[in-house]
């Protein structure tokens, strides 16, 4: 069976990402090597550069990173999320939209992958949806009670893992990385 | 004459840093060196990464990372002030302080220094204050225009650089560089 590492120290990614990857019969174990992280509007350079630095010599390997992007707050968190979720929090995000009618925001996840010849390859998936007036739901982590997708009234947080995995970035982009995998390893 | 390079596209810190040098009959000459950021929370790790990593020759060469710190806030927008200004800016700061009693704030300066010993150097300054309730001033950049260093009234925007210089952590960063240099180099 095909085996993937990924450098996580969050359990909802992995737990997120191997619920789709079993689904092509590959198996994903988390791993704790530290992961350096540089600033960047960009999320693609963040893993890319993230994957390229780790210390271990598992392969194939995987860095995930994701971002939270507020069309009217020019994008804010965006790569800094889970800064911003520490700091200012779910409240925080929330009143600096009090009074937005535009509620429009993405979740985006690029998954940065190292395989044995050293390649980089880069995953990545996006789900639009807009933010809510309230936080509701206690699964999942980090900004999901205020994300809804588009097509859906409820929030992230509202939904099992199973449900997020219909819409979610992070599906979207473990998606195309197992169907890379299985065609390419 | 001794001189001393600083890799930042930012004008201001040149203007800044070089009065306090030019005090120690140092030079500060800018540098357009790209500078390879990482994620932290310590502004001290940003700096010497950035420090290290420069591809230029020129020595010595430093590097000035700073932040403003919201005791509010849990510490934000910290070591990402400057992508935190260019997306919510000043007006988001004050509406994440509305209501907020507790307006406590300072800001945080490292230079980190690489001699010709390929040696690293960290010289660090603090300005503890305060947020005000509006923007006020046209001078200086990013949340000058909100700040008010304690024994003050005038934000760090109303002031000339010569004035802000009296309290800033930038400056209290600069003349620690500047003793150590006369007495090493």
């Amino acid at each position: 069976m095909l085996k993937v590492y990924i450098a996580t120290g969050n359990r909802h990614k992995v737990e997120e990402i191997s619920r789709i990857l079993r689904e092509y019969d590959i198996l994903l174990e988390g791993i704790k090597s530290p992961k350096l992280e540089i600033q960047s509007e960009n999320l693609e350079d963040i893993a890319v550069f993230a994957v390229k630095n780790l210390k271990t010599d598992l392969r194939p390997v995987i860095v995930e990173d994701a971002g939270l992007f507020i069309y009217a707050l020019n994008g804010f968190p965006g790569p800094y999320s889970s800064y911003v979720y520490k700091t200012i929090g779910i409240e925080g995000i929330l009143r600096l939209m009090e009074n937005e009618n535009n509620r429009r925001a993405y979740f985006l996840s690029t998954i940065a992958l190292k395989n044995k010849k050293e390649d980089i390859k880069v995953f990545i998936g996006k789900v639009e949806g807009y933010i809510s007036k309230s936080p509701k739901g206690t699964w999942g982590f980090g900004f999901d009670p205020i994300f809804i997708p588009i097509g859906e009234n409820r929030t992230f947080a509202e939904m099992t893992i199973e449900e997020k995995n219909k819409y979610s970035h992070r599906a979207k982009a473990a998606k195309k990385l197992a169907e890379w995998l299985l065609k390419n390893i």
